[in-house]
């Protein structure tokens, strides 16, 4: 990969540590990674703190395309993490890295993964803390472990809410499921009545997920309960309720939608189904008790993130969706799964 | 994938849960992984400790052969990294483990899988904390982060080799790399002289890695560098000189080999190359004060691990490896890479 390579750490060094200097290193901007010069690294935890450990990863075919940016491969893969550090009400330390790449890819691709991995580590403030780095006999997958931080015993739960709370969403819920549409099939723009910039706006979303680290703290001070929105609302939300030991009623017509989703369930009604069990979103499902739903939405919209109530809990258990008419919708497949 | 599964949580339960929660939750036997139920694991770091860190994987194809026994997969996946933390001084945790899996596994893969992995994770107690499980398009890939802990400040680095310490390893050099020539090639054994139980043991030195952890409590007392060898004696040497800023010189003669090893370098001498260069040892190599060689072979030798002598620390730059008669080797290729 010769032609891969900035300025290298110098001769004498292997091709693999060559790749980890010119590309990582930079990245790796907390004391604890060593410069990637040692075999792990280690962090100080800062006192009062637990942390929170999450290990998520994309696959290219399976969570990417292959043609895929190769910067928004890296940033995805990071804010897949940093979306369920922020559900949990974890800030971000640092993060872990392994990659597998298979040979052939463009000269560029590394360099415009790190890139895109660099900037977002800086952005949030996440830096890279070590990794490995190995050939792929196929596909690139990209596995990271984030490292977040809570005061003591105040990581947010699935398991929390309780009857009485109101159900709240971040963000916009089914842009990424309608996205992931439009990418597989070049017609289904025209067929959902989408103009060019509805269309990027879900392609873009189903690419680059918002990770709502700007929420963390208000979850930590609000929510009973909170988890990310990765697999679809639909089954998220019925997990978080049978962990709870509780049950969910949520009003379709409340769950917010982009314009360009609006559009498209207004063009083709049975999409509300991919909306609601597509998943992707990597929006943050809460609860909060009815007298702190206020503190939770201001303190949310004063960080830039809006944040709205789409139903209620309640005694019992079973998650139920009701439409405009109050019907309950069924869906065969509630939630995303790999098996 | 139903006819994996013993009795899983109860209906209502995607796949992907039934199987996370037939097969992994009896392993996550820490509090902080919360029976895998939630979407991220929270530990309180014990006062006064830092966190050692390490990522590694396994793909088959690259690290084992697809149809290696599942057992030995998942217990080869966690010790290697296990053996990243012995030599960095850490004892172990906890870990997270990142999976992705073909279709068309055998039907008792996963549940051969998951009792390697328990057992090893009880053995050197290091519970699992939390994951991820994914469809793979090809390979089988198993990433898996450990968790380690030093007492704040202790963590044994790379660098701080000094000139006049004593070069040590643990166990026996070599095995693993000529294991692996003997399973790509049938014929190899007959070649190198040995016979069914040499050949075995080889075989089982590179399939199934011993992680010293019982050496990590010494290493952190005497040594003053450490890491594992994992990419070849040669390399991770020369590795650790550079980061040190000194030079190494080993007498390959003092170098221990098992047996088998030994037999198969006196049938085919060019073997010794692969014996220093082959990596996949997991052993530790480790510099020491001459006035603590004693205790650190003393209190190793209490743990059941043998550490020998091989060579000394110098001023300057630089890696020698020196044959019985003083001539300094010489290697293509000195280690293992990637890329």
């Amino acid at each position: 990969m010769a032609e891969d390579r900035g300025p290298g750490p110098g001769p004498g060094f292997s091709p693999e540590e060559d790749l980890i200097a010119t590309w990582f290193r930079p990245i790796a901007t907390h004391p604890g990674a060593f410069d990637l010069t040692d075999d792990a690294a280690a962090i100080t935890p800062p006192p009062g703190c637990d942390l929170v450990l999450k290990t998520d990863g994309v696959v290219s075919g399976v969570h990417f395309f292959a043609d895929d940016p190769a910067d928004a491969v890296a940033r995805k893969a990071l804010r897949i993490n940093l979306s369920d550090l922020a559900a949990k009400g974890a800030e971000p330390l640092g993060f872990l890295m392994a990659i597998g790449l298979p040979s052939g890819l463009p000269p560029d691709w590394l360099a415009e993964f790190a890139r895109g991995l660099g900037e977002d580590a800086a952005h949030y403030r996440c830096p890279l803390l070590g990794g490995d780095t190995d050939r792929s006999p196929g596909a690139i997958t990209v596995y990271i472990m984030a490292l977040g931080t809570v005061p003591h015993g105040s990581m947010v739960r699935r398991r929390g809410a309780r009857p009485g709370d109101v159900i709240v969403v971040t963000g916009t819920i089914g842009d990424a499921a309608l996205g992931l549409k439009l990418r597989r099939d070049g017609a289904a723009a025209a067929r959902f009545g989408l103009d060019d910039a509805a269309a990027a706006h879900l392609r873009a979303r189903y690419r680059l997920p918002e990770p709502r680290t700007a929420v963390a703290a208000a979850l930590r001070r609000h929510a009973t309960a909170a988890m990310d929105v990765s697999d679809g609302l639909a089954g998220d939300l019925a997990k978080l309720a049978r962990v709870s030991g509780v049950a969910a009623e949520v009003a379709v017509p409340d769950v917010p939608l982009s314009a360009a989703a609006r559009r498209a369930v207004a063009a083709v009604p049975a999409l509300v189904e991919t909306v609601l069990t597509g998943g992707d979103d990597f929006e943050v499902l809460a609860t909060v008790p009815k007298e702190r739903l206020a503190d939770l939405c201001g303190e949310a919209e004063a960080a830039g993130v809006a944040v709205t109530p789409i139903g209620d809990v309640a005694a019992g258990h079973g998650t139920r969706l009701r439409d405009a008419s109050g019907r309950a919708l069924t869906f065969a497949r509630p939630s995303y799964s790999h098996f």
